[in-house]
């Protein structure tokens, strides 16, 4: 649907060279040679999303939505398990709403997309359409690049009392900040997310609230996308703009770079102020409502991507890949195919009566090395291959995308074996990137030292940090790196800030960051 | 969590008191006394949605989102059945994609939400913040009141050739429309929708396409929603903006006005022209691609409410019915409640086991009395009440809210038989509603006529039409009616236009709508 070569050129290309024209096409540059490159390549090719014609925003095109569906089901499953309901609410925020809570505004006014007119009109000549400055705003009114303010606005109405708490509510929306700098998935003017907003009567119980859900955005990232993080806190210079603790997943890239996948905020009772929230206690005083906020979004889709890819394309967890198993015969003659079919639909029976999704290619316009090239390209886990000689031995071919290592396995029990097998990649998968994510988080002691991890080996650097922010922010003037988080299970431990030399109780983790 | 007396009143309410005082605030207003009264009242006190701080714009509240994700999951697994994908496009158009398409511009300029400015500043005396003059767009963005340019522009780059098509693509997103009366879920500025895309190399299988669509909106409505409809073509004046055929389904609502309840668009290669998108034929030959496009949205939430609900609340088919089935349990001691519970607790794994879903209310804040309105208005499809004594008699308290009738059965086979109950409240909300739309389609032979049943019975008004859009235009201008659709098992039959009195070859549906 999507290919580089424009159709003029193909009519013109004999067959025999089709295959080498689509395959030199598809080639990614390599990541050991420009790895920002290799992934604007291989978004683009694997279908998953692209550029468009305005600033700053992107079309996620099928395959790309379809593994952001696949993301957007299990997280909203999990959300719901733990109790919250869906809601949805305005896209447009009245600007007078951001400036009730001061740092929220100093945080997001930078980057607000302004709606001041409701109409458009043709220009007196006729010949265009002009906006109708009679169609004025009275009050200018913001695309939400978050929905704290619309949606404390909304909560003053919901709760009077105790009984009218928690408020467990989350939302599937677009945001906009317009991003001066953006990248495809990980930093683009509009991005899909999803944003939990909840109200509770106790410090205590937001404080819970949120931690339990940095860890239900953990148990996601680890057991599902395959990708390993560390918990942590944020420091104040980092955190969400209204936040009085900001806790976060922090995960690592194959270029060394750390990239934050998704953020838990307690908010304590900064929105409830700001809005005039509060409820009446079971011991009937009133008090100011407490809050949290949390959210992941298509950002996900950049970390999927750069934890798990390869020179030769996607790699994607099985349990996050639209389609898990890719069936492709290898045939001459149009018998041949028959045969192979009638096998074939018996294996997708078994394989999807174990609730594995498969695919079978049997399209006649591409020959099995294209189809090898495209399906390793968008990073299918499991490819099987079935030929007349396989037919006689009772026998397939099974490739798996993670190792690119083929085995020829009998036809018996074949969907058990994929069913492990699917498993199997899944476990690798993580233990991969763990190992790697281990054998970068680098202990330093010194500035030298720091500079040097930073800049020839990458990855988290655990450093000792004397807690304050112009320390952080020089540090950060000099490196490039910031600091993480300061991990949940980190241990107290008496030490020197690596810059300032001035004493630290503990170690946090810098890295250069997404 | 959202009830209308504010905690400090009922503070001051003796316990005794509270059940009537709930129940009284609940009440809504008689259909028969003021319809839309009756609808904005249930809309809100069924916690479906609500009016927002920002004109026109609404706040979608839990449950009326978990029935709306009902509908969206139905719908998608239809689109995807019949061979979609789901994608996603930006929010913002730039002006001059608008201009291309001539009518498109006209049918949404004057409802368009434009994006002037992307920055806020701080005001010179730092009290306040504002649109920052300096970071003015070059060209104004358009929040989307539908996709066909953005999407077009991006099919420029994905269609070369035939083997590029068809593009099948659907979009779950929000859209604005400056609507300036507004009413909740019927018509609001901003809504969610499904906008379906789809290129194609002929116009055959195009308008096949806008078709299928259509059957599918028909078969949804009628089958999930339990909502008869009329599919039929649209008269000129009624088309989309940009559309050769526009295709509806009709439905009718109880107090006698139509509702437009989803559409379906052939749009020849009207968008293909405007923005250039040709592809190379089998034959050799460039051609512009044929488009549809189709949708439905968030109004058929209110089409939903005003087809089945009564005086006492909302009433839900139970296919779409976020809980199929509350248990309430009536006891006196807290012993009892735990016999009960006992019983409730295989109840629900029975039922479960059957897909059904179940809510236990044991919660002890309200008298079961309050529990049987609160989920009446709520549309609860059966209702399960549990005392001491049925327990004695082996037996369960069996409420349904579409008939509002009850019965006592045994406990043996409850779940078969509340199996079969759902089943039957669906075919009997389905054939209540058909009778109610079958009775209210009238033939008319005259205008006097016409108007008669216009104003005294309401309903579709089946009248000869001349073909002409003037006289269309003056039967809109003179009774408010339009015309719905020209259905497609329309017999031809000769006739007089009831206005104009010049000869007509076929009937046509009036209705005065939403």
């Amino acid at each position: 649907m999507q290919n580089n070569l424009s159709a003029k050129t193909i009519l013109f290309i004999s067959y025999n060279n089709y295959t080498k024209i689509f395959t030199m096409s598809k080639k990614l540059t390599k990541r050991s040679e420009d790895y920002s490159k290799w992934y604007n390549e291989l978004v683009v090719k694997a279908g998953l999303a692209e550029n468009s014609g305005i600033r700053g925003m992107m079309v996620i095109k099928p395959y790309g939505y379809a593994i952001w569906e696949k993301m957007q089901a299990q997280l909203d499953k999990m959300f719901k398990e733990t109790g919250h309901q869906n809601a949805y609410f305005p896209l447009l925020i009245p600007k007078s709403y951001f400036s009730k809570e001061a740092k929220h505004v100093d945080g997001f006014a930078k980057e607000a997309a302004v709606v001041t007119h409701y109409r458009l009109r043709t220009t007196s000549d006729g010949k265009d359409i002009e906006v109708d400055p009679t169609a004025k705003l009275e009050e200018e009114l913001i695309i939400r690049p978050t929905s704290e303010t619309i949606i404390w606005d909304t909560y003053k109405r919901w709760i009077q009392s105790y009984r009218d708490l928690p408020i467990l509510v989350n939302q599937w929306a677009n945001v906009m900040r317009w991003e001066m700098r953006t990248r495809l998935f990980l930093r683009t003017a509009e991005f899909l997310w999803q944003e939990g907003h909840t109200a509770h009567e106790t410090r205590e119980e937001a404080i819970a609230e949120a931690e339990q859900m940095i860890n239900v955005y953990a148990d996601f990232a680890q057991n599902f996308m395959a990708m390993p993080v560390i918990k942590g806190v944020k420091t104040e210079s980092e955190r969400f703009a209204g936040a009085e603790e900001t806790y976060t997943i922090e995960a690592l890239m194959q270029d060394g770079k750390a990239l934050q996948s998704g953020t838990s905020h307690f908010l304590g009772q900064n929105f409830a102020k700001a809005f005039d929230v509060k409820f009446l206690s079971k011991k009937g005083k009133l008090e100011y409502v407490w809050a949290t906020s949390w959210g992941v979004s298509t950002r996900l889709m950049g970390a999927l991507i750069m934890t798990h890819s390869d020179d030769n394309g996607l790699v994607l967890p099985p349990k996050l890949a639209p389609v898990q198993v890719v069936i492709i015969p290898i045939y001459r003659k149009t018998a041949q195919l028959k045969d192979i079919t009638v096998k074939v639909n018996e294996i997708i029976a078994k394989l999807k009566a174990k609730g594995i999704s498969v695919k079978y290619d049997d399209s006649d316009n591409y020959k099995p090395g294209w189809k090898f090239n495209e399906y390793e390209l968008k990073g299918v886990p499991v490819r099987l291959a079935i030929g007349p000689r396989d037919l006689e031995n009772n026998t397939v071919e099974v490739a798996r995308r993670d190792t690119l290592t083929k085995e020829v396995v009998s036809m018996d029990g074949v969907d058990t074996y994929i069913e492990n097998l699917l498993h199997d990649i899944q476990q690798n998968l993580f233990k991969k990137a763990e190992d790697y994510r281990n054998t970068h988080i680098t202990e330093v002691n010194n500035f030298d030292e720091f500079k040097d991890v930073l800049e020839n080996k990458g990855g988290f650097v655990s450093a000792h940090w004397d807690g304050a922010p112009e320390t952080e922010e020089k540090i950060k003037e000099l490196t490039k790196a910031t600091i993480r988080c300061i991990p949940f299970d980190n241990k107290p431990e008496e030490g020197i800030d690596i810059l300032s030399g001035k004493p630290s109780k503990q170690r946090v983790l810098f890295a250069k960051a997404y």
